[in-house]
């Protein structure tokens, strides 16, 4: 029959310990709990080849159907940084703080953030992806800055986080490799949608990378990958104890991403947005969502009452000169002109009145579809491409005046970026309610 | 952040639907019923190796959570046949029809209701395959007969069916080539124990044979891969719809397999019994079970009433011609001695009393431990190992008398399958009340 395996096909982990890894699957798939060395040892040989790219496969979609316990959780992100380096930031003058946020459309923050945090006293190691899909990644957007480079060795970041505060740069390849392996087959595999492997990706990062404290940004909402607020607490949860059981001061904000942040989406336009607000004149949502993050990020290194307020440090452009130093450190040249598109097209307003609706999915699309973001990981990025828009939510606009303005080196692409766009605002004749930015704090 | 796919990496399928396999993943893990030309396109796709192993492993993993309507199963079925070849059986003088097995302890029952039913007058393409695990496969046993050869062409297969009436061979590798590929996969991925993929597998298969009528015989109890009897009775119900849609007469038996059947286990072996029975001495649970299985396999292709009573014939000797007919066909020697063992060891019983308890299982993988089964698909099975006992359940057995007598090709065998049999049995002072051995029939 197409009955039950044969025998057992076990085998040696590397730490002596034998599993047979079909065992353990079916351990998982019944609803059981694995013990911490076979979650160790899964690692491992999956790491290593000995658990083929099948049998992961399966084990996650299990992990999706019925989850992990905090022990297991535990176990799995460590032996996912095991798997790799751990960079030592101990013996820096300043304490350590990170912020990590997990996506949302015109998300520049990290760019203005680290800086400021950087000039309010605190040390910064934010090391960072590229995007995928239609949330744009930090150094995608970093990397429109003609000569910056993002790769930096382990005493390259020590050195410029000693003398300028705050560095924004690639987790290198060494960094847990188990994630990237794990995440390239979650891609393909349907298995990306689960809270505690989720987690483990982020957090075994941000664990590795050696921060002593870490402020996630956890957004909420139709351009978010979280888009009810029950997951997104609960995820939140879930990374605030990882973290702090492995001894990272973590806490959370959620945050709302129904409509974008800022006026850009795109890697030059944002960082032209993020320079404008370094120097004083940013958006009130990206100025908001920033200093919350900020003074998020100083009181958990204790450093809430004898620092700055960031709020005034952002208004006042002193932490613009820290951004010049940042970019400098790393072979950018702050003054040089951004990349300009070869194409741009304006969307007027269809209608007059106030702006209630602006969906941040649609827009994240759209600059996505111009040229912005990638499909695959391996896929180019524009740095000009993407979309500007003259109002926010709660905004008036006038019928006929420019609503969107879209940015692209290929006038194929205006079609599909239209498309994506059709249905994306609400245009009303009365104001909407306001709403709050920050939804939750989690500690 | 770890966040959503990135955009449509649609692909073309052979029938010009187009779809996303990461898609179809998803809308399987999340409870979505698959449209039948996406059913389709799947099966298709993972055949010609468009969709990757891995992705194939997700979604059966997400099959056993979420399981698969009648209809999906029904296209499913469909598109593992459509993989291969179907042989055409219509045109036969005689009504067609076929038994298959769940598998259990000692059952030799095809051996000996191949050539019973068509002594009865219908025609049994019994197209069947080699064993794996603890439970074995009828090619490995008729493999024991000295020449006889599992392999023949559609043509042949049409040629003994037409002149003796029976056959017993292998399905060639154009038959379901989808379903070895699957199940493969689901062996290596903890997903094996799932009704609608186990029954598509048994299915598949059948219909693909192109018998007109067919008996399920789904084991339930210690020694089989069904250990509930509502689970064998969901298996048996699928199958059975599975089989009448498809325009096969289907019905299924449910039979007991706590105790193993007859008296020996292991190839040869249980060669040796089948011919004993068909020779009209046989165990009473062997006959028991074989002409049940006769009359509903006359029953349903509308012999019952016309041919002899299988209970007669059998006791007869008169369907024993057929077998030597049949063996002869495919280049057996029926006259040839079976291969001896090289080594037996005699197990005494430890106590006076009545056999209540012999655990199917226990035996099993005592006679899979002295070389009768493999652990691998590619590894070779022996032709004398395996054991018989010298008791059946509700038999008295003598302190110190023979109770197992174990054959190997290879003495270190031992130890392991004298630990298997270790609290294999119960033998008390009061006989155990008689239970049934058919304990359903579902139609």
């Amino acid at each position: 029959m197409s009955g039950g395996r044969a025998g057992p096909g076990g085998s040696i982990g590397a730490g002596g310990a034998a599993y047979d890894v079909v065992d353990l699957i079916r351990a998982k798939r019944d609803g059981a709990a694995l013990p911490g060395d076979a979650v160790a040892w899964l690692i491992d040989s999956y790491t290593h080849g000995r658990v083929a790219d099948e049998q992961m496969a399966a084990y996650l979609m299990a992990v999706v159907w019925r989850g992990m316990t905090d022990e297991e959780l535990d176990r799995w992100t460590a032996a996912m940084i095991a798997s790799g380096d751990r960079l030592d930031l101990t013996g820096l003058t300043r304490p350590t703080v990170d912020k990590h946020s997990t996506g949302g459309v015109g998300d520049k923050v990290s760019l203005i953030l680290t800086p400021l945090v950087a000039a309010c006293g605190a040390a910064v190691p934010q090391l960072s992806g590229r995007g995928l899909g239609h949330t744009g990644g930090t150094l995608d957007k970093m990397e429109a800055i003609p000569g910056w480079r993002a790769d930096l060795d382990a005493a390259r970041i020590r050195a410029v986080l000693a003398d300028v505060g705050g560095v924004i740069c690639a987790a290198g390849p060494g960094l847990v490799p188990a994630d990237r392996r794990l995440y390239a087959l979650r891609d393909v595999t349907g298995t990306v949608e689960s809270i505690p492997l989720i987690a483990s990706s982020i957090m075994s990062k941000k664990i590795a990378e050696g921060t002593s404290a870490l402020v996630l940004d956890v957004k909420v909402g139709t351009g978010a990958f979280m888009t009810s607020l029950d997951d997104a607490h609960e995820l939140a949860r879930t990374m605030v104890r990882l973290g702090t059981r492995a001894g990272v001061r973590t806490e959370a904000l959620l945050t709302a991403m129904d409509a974008p942040l800022g006026r850009t989406a795109g890697n030059g336009p944002e960082v032209a947005e993020a320079v404008a607000t370094l120097r004083g004149d940013g958006p009130a949502d990206l100025v908001e969502i920033t200093v919350a993050l900020a003074r998020a990020m100083l009181d958990l290194v204790g450093l809430g009452a004898a620092a700055p307020d960031p709020a005034q440090v952002l208004a006042s452009g002193a932490a613009y000169p820290v951004w010049r130093a940042m970019v400098t450190a790393q072979g950018g040249d702050p003054d040089a002109a951004l990349p300009a598109p070869a194409f741009t097209r304006v969307v007027p307003a269809p209608a007059s009145g106030y702006l209630t609706r602006l969906d941040a999915r649609a827009v994240g699309v759209a600059a996505w579809r111009l040229g912005a973001g990638r499909a695959r990981k391996e896929d180019p990025v524009s740095p000009s491409a993407g979309l500007r828009w003259f109002a926010a939510v709660g905004e008036e606009v006038r019928a006929g005046a420019p609503l969107f303005e879209l940015h692209s080196d290929d006038e194929v692409t205006f079609p599909r970026a239209l498309a994506a766009l059709d249905g994306a605002v609400t245009i009303s004749t009365t104001p909407p309610a306001a709403a709050p930015l920050v939804l939750a704090h989690v500690r």
